[in-house]
């Protein structure tokens, strides 16, 4: 007898767990769908060469080979090179390789929403997933792609965490190039000084700024105390409304060229952020916001609940200027964002912000004496037809029993069709969630309903 | 440079027939929620010591084994052993680990369903995939499971076969202790050479009738030439109507215990296939039927497409009696059945049945002025406010262009709203699938479209 177990790391939920969950993908999709993104899934190993571009990383140190059982024995006599197969580790480059592969045959600015699971090698640790969910999109143009499209992410964002219903929540904007700017403007001129400091930036919300203010006059990066300032200042601006958004930018006044570009972009994104009809107590530009990645040279994003700060960046993403230049000589710029659905969802549980949801089973039929199973397979029927999940008893077993099977299940309807029910051609149904009992013609049943279900979906967020 | 490419025996597609495939996975998950399944997911990998309970079987010859770069590292000084984590090969084994798993939490007979990728590590060729979805249900009962519970499963088939539109198709029905039974009654009574025979039988539709008969009376089985008759006779049996398939179970006779058992279960289920509202032309008792593996105990089911029976099975499953015992002391019967989606996808677009979908984005709302962007993004607001998925043109590069993008991506309409409209507050629709052109008053436009878009729905399969 083998011990049944999942290796450590991963998501694995019981069913009215699975259903809250897929009711948050299914709030993703839908909202991608809505905004024109087109639905794309790559397989879940690419070719090591091709997935592995960059070597030596970070990421290759977390990288899942895969190899057959064939594979692996010739494997155990060879010279150990690298496998040929390996599991993807985010959703970006197996679009870069997606688009670079088949870019005769998409229209460009190519508009693409990908909701898969990822990979990652790492020492199982709490927060740390193995396997998890990304939900990405992504608009790549070919050659140019104009910066108004880096508007259409946070109003994306926006329709997303409102329909969850995960509370206030806040898109925050800011531009690599006005980050760039400031500090050349500073005289911190050279790139690689600039990521670094950019890196201890990002660093403020975890670190506290007197940790990151002492860091940038210490010794490793040896900044005088005015420039300090300026940069403290600068990276704890957070805007509170639209006009205020807008002051903010003319505040950095035109400096250099790549400020003013950076300030450009930025206020276009944030008009036309009003002009999608995105609330102004929805976003804020904040300067401290870098994203640790250097693959970003524009726009960027991050996206917090108001009320629990603690969760961090719950969408992130931004502007890159070259998608696929390891395949393909094209350039093809893009602007994209990702949820990482499977933290998420834990994290709201934690926040007590999701719960465990009701059953997907409406309605469970309930079977009180042998004779009327046919009665209740033709209830169901009507039901389904009615576009209502039903389930049957397809044994007569003791009613107690039945309505624990429906409690524990989370199935909101039992409906009963005995002989008294029968003799007068009705049903009886007892709501379990509002405890209430009623009886209705069985004619009438599905359209009743119907009704209370839609209301209850009406009502409910996830 | 490297060349972007997948690896052979995976599914990757344009996003047009991504949007064909995705429907087709949502009908199928509709009808199987319709009919009170759970939703449930497992992880793509498995702890190998889990997933290969039964050692040295062509599974094991086909599994893919998953290392991360350090197991892999560490792996080249030892011993061979077999790596720790493996990827599914189907839906079965995690389901049966599943349940024993979380035995304690969920409610019995527990109803699941699963629309996840399965792995092969399988040589490529024509029709093999190594990556390839499953889309199970199954019911598992606690020590017991009514034979009814059978019934479900062929209602569950018409519903998602019905719904896809793919045409006539016929659910073929059998039952294994039918086939045991008769089988004792020619004198065939040992189980491995009864498996034998049902293994010959199963290659029935590929080899015919006249070279399965010879192998039966050939050196390998040595069966008299009256038996091979009655064997070949009974297995030709298809019913074609209700009445039929009853009388047909009724001219087995009694015969011994295990034929009788059979007779009665395949004539229940047959009953409570009608009494669910099944039509009798879509379902057929077909007594060759006998599945390729030894785990069926009892019901098993094919479906094939009336039309296209070259296509084989769309549809398969059947009834086991313990589906945990690596896992659990505990007994847990079942029936399930699986749709291999990705193998249909392909089948049904060879066989013309299926073609490239129109774009999931409705609308594209054109530009012709860049003083009118803000004017599109407000009637992509309201569009999508009404449920209508739309793209807006972020910059007004000619017309023809615009154009162009739209008809190449399937976009249905394209909304313009240049100064002519903007002075009587009109925007103007151009159907390009109905090649025609209207104008509606703007504040109309949502409502006017969704009653397109709706009765296009209605009208479409899948």
């Amino acid at each position: 007898m083998i011990k049944p177990r999942t290796t450590p790391g991963v998501m694995e939920l019981l069913p009215r767990d699975q259903i809250a969950f897929q009711r948050m993908l299914d709030v993703i999709r839908r909202n991608y769908e809505r905004f024109g993104f087109l639905p794309v899934e790559t397989p879940v190993f690419e070719l090591s060469e091709v997935l592995l571009t960059k070597t030596g990383g970070e990421t290759e140190r977390q990288v899942y080979f895969v190899q057959s059982t064939g594979a692996l024995a010739n494997a155990a006599e060879s010279d150990g090179s690298q496998p040929e197969l390996a599991l993807r580790f985010d959703l970006t480059v197996p679009l870069a390789r997606y688009v670079a592969q088949h870019e005769h045959d998409l229209a460009f600015p190519f508009r693409r929403y990908q909701i898969q699971r990822v990979y990652r090698g790492e020492r199982a640790q709490r927060g740390r997933f193995r396997e998890f969910y990304q939900c990405d999109i992504d608009v790549i143009g070919k050659d140019t792609l104009s910066v108004r499209h880096d508007a259409e992410m946070p109003a994306v964002i926006h329709a997303v965490f409102s329909e969850l219903g995960v509370g206030e929540f806040t898109i925050q904007l800011n531009n690599r190039k006005l980050l760039r700017g400031f500090f050349e403007g500073l005289g911190i001129a050279e790139g690689e000084r600039q990521a670094l400091v950019l890196r201890e930036i990002d660093k403020l919300d975890k670190r506290g700024a007197d940790a990151v203010r002492a860091t940038l006059v210490g010794p490793d990066f040896g900044l005088a105390d005015n420039v300090a300032d300026r940069i403290m200042a600068f990276v704890q601006v957070r805007s509170n409304s639209h006009a205020d958004a807008l002051a903010r930018l003319d505040a950095l006044g035109s400096g250099n060229t790549t400020l003013a570009e950076g300030v450009a972009e930025l206020r276009e994104v944030i008009g036309l952020l009003k002009a999608q009809g995105v609330p102004e107590t929805d976003y804020a530009v904040n300067f401290s916001i870098a994203r640790g990645l250097d693959y970003y040279t524009g726009t960027v994003y991050e996206t917090t609940l108001d009320a629990h700060p603690q969760i961090g960046s719950v969408c992130s993403g931004g502007r890159y200027e070259n998608l696929a230049s390891s395949y393909t000589k094209s350039r093809l710029p893009g602007v994209g964002i990702s949820i990482g659905a499977t933290r998420l969802f834990f994290q709201l549980r934690e926040a007590g912000i999701l719960s465990t949801a009701e059953s997907s089973v409406d309605v469970m039929v309930g079977l009180m004496d042998e004779a009327r199973l046919a009665d209740s397979l033709d209830i169901a029927r009507q039901l389904r037809g009615a576009g209502i999940n039903a389930e049957v008893q397809m044994e007569a077993k003791k009613l107690a029993k039945q309505f624990q099977y429906a409690d524990k299940a989370g199935i909101r309807f039992v409906v009963l069709y005995g002989e008294d029910e029968a003799a007068r051609n009705v049903v009886t149904v007892k709501d379990l969630r509002a405890k209430e009992q009623f009886e209705v013609a069985r004619d009438d049943l599905a359209r009743t309903l119907r009704v209370e279900i839609e209301q209850q979906r009406a009502m409910g967020g996830v």
